[in-house]
C-alpha cells in the first residue's frame, strides 16, 4: 500500500521533471525508505535528512533553536520550517517534512502520543496538516508516512 | 531478525553512553527506520542524512567534490568520507555509512550490482569493508542494512 502511494509518487515527480527532499523526525527514514524502494528513484529524489535531534533539525535544516522553544518540536511551525530548511539545503523543488509523537513514550495532555504534523513547501507555496493517530508506534509511524506521501502527491501538480 | 539487530545495538549505545548518526545513500533511509523504529532510539540516536544524490554528500556531510570524481560514489573512500562527514556534522560518537549499487540499473563491470561499501568512524578509528552482495533491490537493501547493524554493534565497544 505504502510501496505504491510511493511508487504513483516517484512517477508523478518524473512526468512533472521536479525533484522531492525530505526532512522526517518521528518517522525516522521511513519515507526516504518507501521513496527509495521505487527503482530510479535516484532520478527525482534528492536525498534529505532525518531530524531527530533538535540539534540536526537546528544544524542540518536551519529550525530556528527560538522557536524550537517557542513552539516545541512537535508544531505546525517547526513541521513547515523543517520542509522549507531541507528545500533550501538541497536544492529541491519539494521540500516535505514530518514531525511528531509516535509513543510509546513522549507524549503530554497538550500533545499525546499520535500527534503528527506533516508539510509540504515549494518555493512559492506550503501546504501543512495536524494528524492525530491512534496506535502503536508502528502504525503512527506508516499513517504518518502515507499522508506525508499524499500531500506531496497533492502538491507536485501545483510546482 | 533487521529488527532484533536494530534493538541490540540501540540497547548498546544506550550502555555505552555513546551516540549514533547515519549517513545513507543505497538503503535511503531503511537503517535509520529499523534504528528509530526502536522505543526510545532518540536516546542514542540523533539522526543523520539521506545521501542519496552527490550534491547532497558534498553540502550537507562535506563529501569531497574530488574524490566524488575520482573514486565514484560507490567507493571505499566516499564511504569512509561519509561516515566522517556525518559525525562531524552531528556530534555524534559514531557515525555510520553505507553506499552501493541497490540495482536494478546502475551497474558496470567494474561495480556491479550489489556492490556495497559500507564504513563505521569515531573520532580516533575509522573501519570499512566492501560487501559483494547478490539478488534484488530489495534484497541487496536489508542486506546492506544488516551488515551495517553488525559494523556499528563491533564498534561500539571500541568507542
Amino acid at each position: 500500500m505504502l510501496y505504491e502511494i510511493a511508487q504513483t509518487v516517484v512517477t508523478r515527480l518524473r512526468s512533472a521533471g521536479k525533484s522531492l527532499a525530505l526532512a522526517e523526525s518521528c518517522t525516522g527514514g521511513m519515507v526516504s525508505q518507501y521513496i527509495t524502494s521505487v527503482n530510479n528513484s535516484s532520478q527525482v529524489f534528492l536525498g534529505g535528512v532525518v531530524a531527530y535531534s533538535n540539534d540536526i533539525k537546528q544544524s542540518l535544516i536551519q529550525v530556528s533553536s527560538e522557536d524550537l522553544n517557542k513552539f516545541g518540536s512537535v508544531s505546525d511551525q517547526i513541521a513547515v520550517q523543517m520542509a522549507q530548511g531541507v528545500l533550501d539545503a538541497t536544492g529541491s523543488d519539494i521540500g516535505a517534512s514530518v514531525t511528531g509523537i509516535a509513543g510509546p513514550t513522549g507524549g503530554t495532555p497538550q500533545k499525546p502520543v499520535g500527534t503528527v504534523y506533516i508539510a509540504v513547501a515549494t518555493k512559492n507555496e506550503h501546504r501543512s496538516k495536524l494528524l492525530n493517530l491512534h496506535g502503536d508506534r508502528r502504525s503512527i509511524r506508516e499513517q504518518s508516512s502515507k499522508q506525508l506521501l499524499n500531500l506531496i502527491k497533492e502538491m507536485i501538480d501545483t510546482v
